[in-house]
């Protein structure tokens, strides 16, 4: 199709009043909110419907596709937002909200997607401890430490919650691998007085997300591979400040530039560097942490729906 | 947001580049008209997201009611298929493949949408029989009768199968319904060298849609009620002419201006007459369809998924 067409979706063959006629139905006893949202993608739907000239067949692959991936998600898989983020939604979002956030208070870390593998109860531990549970594996042993402090003061933040996950070195997190302990690479740690958080964990390595689904149809279709680069999730809280979800990326992994669902930024990339004279981990990784206030944050909507979609 | 924002979704203060390297990932190995829905539906994905602030919360809440859809979707309900229904999707779908097959041909029977209440194994019954099963149900009998012609010649159409359902008079079909004899109200009818079919059935009552799921919450969100005008769907095959799936609608019945998945045309409305001299009918309903050749429609779509569709 010409692309003059798909810039003017007014122009088409098809019946001009037909959009109207949906949007019309709605009631008058509707929140405000859900109208716009409902109504812009009947919109967006039925844009994209006529500048393709959808068929029916198309449609309905689409409906199955949609059907295939509900049916796969329950509390330890959501399908539905793994597809979205192979088409760069979940990413997009996340950049929407911290856009917001930062133009309204001073810059606080980077945000980047909570993904599908967050678990809300990860255990509490000791600073300093290590979060590879039961034997040792395989993997390069990193010692991680740094400073949770204020965005705006610089002041270091007491009783700031970090809750860290990653893979291990097989590219699975712990929920989808029955050979890993229970909550093995997960663990919430509490800083002090001085903000200061350490803990040893492994190097992360690149993985593929799962592609037995539609997320995995659609990336084939696409001719696009399912790997994210090596990454550490977090997600941190604290009295009087904005969640933050995010997480730190290996400068030097494998699919930095190429991150299969997008949530790679500049300034989340982080450097491992060679650690000598501790006994228990061959790479140091340094990283302080900063929040901004609800007060800083008010005009914002920073990661505000962590609570939600930390459920999922 | 100001309506000049939606109109030029170019103009905004996110990340101009995001889109474009998404849309970067895709590999050269790829079916050109996947591709092209697939980019075309990441662009208008994103330009919702990015016109209407798109919170992490509400993108979170858009996953959940899709995989929702797909949990209550199996060979009897096709949930994803509603939630489309009631955003005009299907219709929308159905008019735009009708107007690229009389773009084409000479103009056949309008289209309507198949509805996810088709059973693709009616049984075949001889012309002049009854589809209510087991006993007379409530309900206006009527004789319905008319002549499938080819739409260019005008002649009568030999061997064209007419698939014909409707819903009982406490507006449920009978795979909804388990009091219903099994296949009540529904069968298949081949025409003869004059093409003319006949058969008894009831005067169609409107019902609401399925409405306990996601497409149900769509609906109370915006106010609407689940309701269907009356009517009678076919589905019409005919060696060497395009397949036809179709509605016809009682013009006098309620919702005929609102129907809820907004599949009526004026040229599907139908006046059931009184009619007297017949024990087995109150009512009497002539209607005649008119197909087009594969020649004719060859530069359309017209109903060219009947068998895939069927499926679901």
């Amino acid at each position: 199709m010409p692309a003059a067409a798909v810039e003017d979706s007014k122009a088409h063959k098809f019946n001009p009043n037909f959009t109207q006629q949906v949007l019309a139905a709605t009631g008058q006893n509707v929140n405000l909110r859900v109208k716009q949202l409902t109504h812009s993608l009947i919109k967006h739907l039925h844009d994209f419907a006529r500048e393709n000239e959808l068929t029916v067949d198309e449609w309905m692959m689409g409906v199955e596709l949609m059907n295939e991936a509900g049916r796969m998600s329950d509390s330890k898989r959501n399908e539905g937002q793994l597809l979205c983020d192979v088409l760069g939604l979940e990413s997009l979002v996340d950049e929407i909200t911290y856009k917001l956030a930062t133009d309204a208070a001073d810059e606080p870390t980077a945000t980047a997607i909570l993904g599908p593998f967050y678990r809300h109860d990860a255990p509490k531990l000791e600073m300093g401890s290590n979060i590879v549970r039961g034997k040792q594996e395989d993997g390069d042993r990193t010692w991680m430490h740094g400073t949770v402090t204020d965005s705006m003061s610089g002041k270091p933040i007491e009783g700031a919650v970090i809750d860290v996950w990653h893979t291990a070195p097989n590219g699975l997190y712990e929920q989808q691998d029955p050979d890993q302990p229970e909550m093995n690479l997960r663990g919430t740690f509490t800083t002090g007085k001085d903000g200061k958080y350490d803990f040893y964990c492994l190097r992360p390595v690149p993985y593929p997300i799962p592609f037995d689904g539609p997320a995995g149809k659609v990336l084939q279709a696409l001719d696009r591979h399912p790997y994210r680069p090596a990454h550490i999730h977090f997600l941190l809280r604290a009295a009087g400040h904005k969640p933050i979800v995010t997480q730190i990326f290996d400068r030097s992994s494998k699919y930095i530039e190429d991150d299969a669902v997008f949530a790679v930024k500049d300034s989340l990339l982080v450097d491992f560097t060679p650690f000598k004279g501790d006994p228990n981990a061959e790479f140091e990784l340094p990283y302080d942490f900063k929040m901004a206030t609800f007060e800083d944050a008010k005009n914002g909507m920073l990661n505000g729906s962590t609570e939600e979609s930390g459920a999922v």
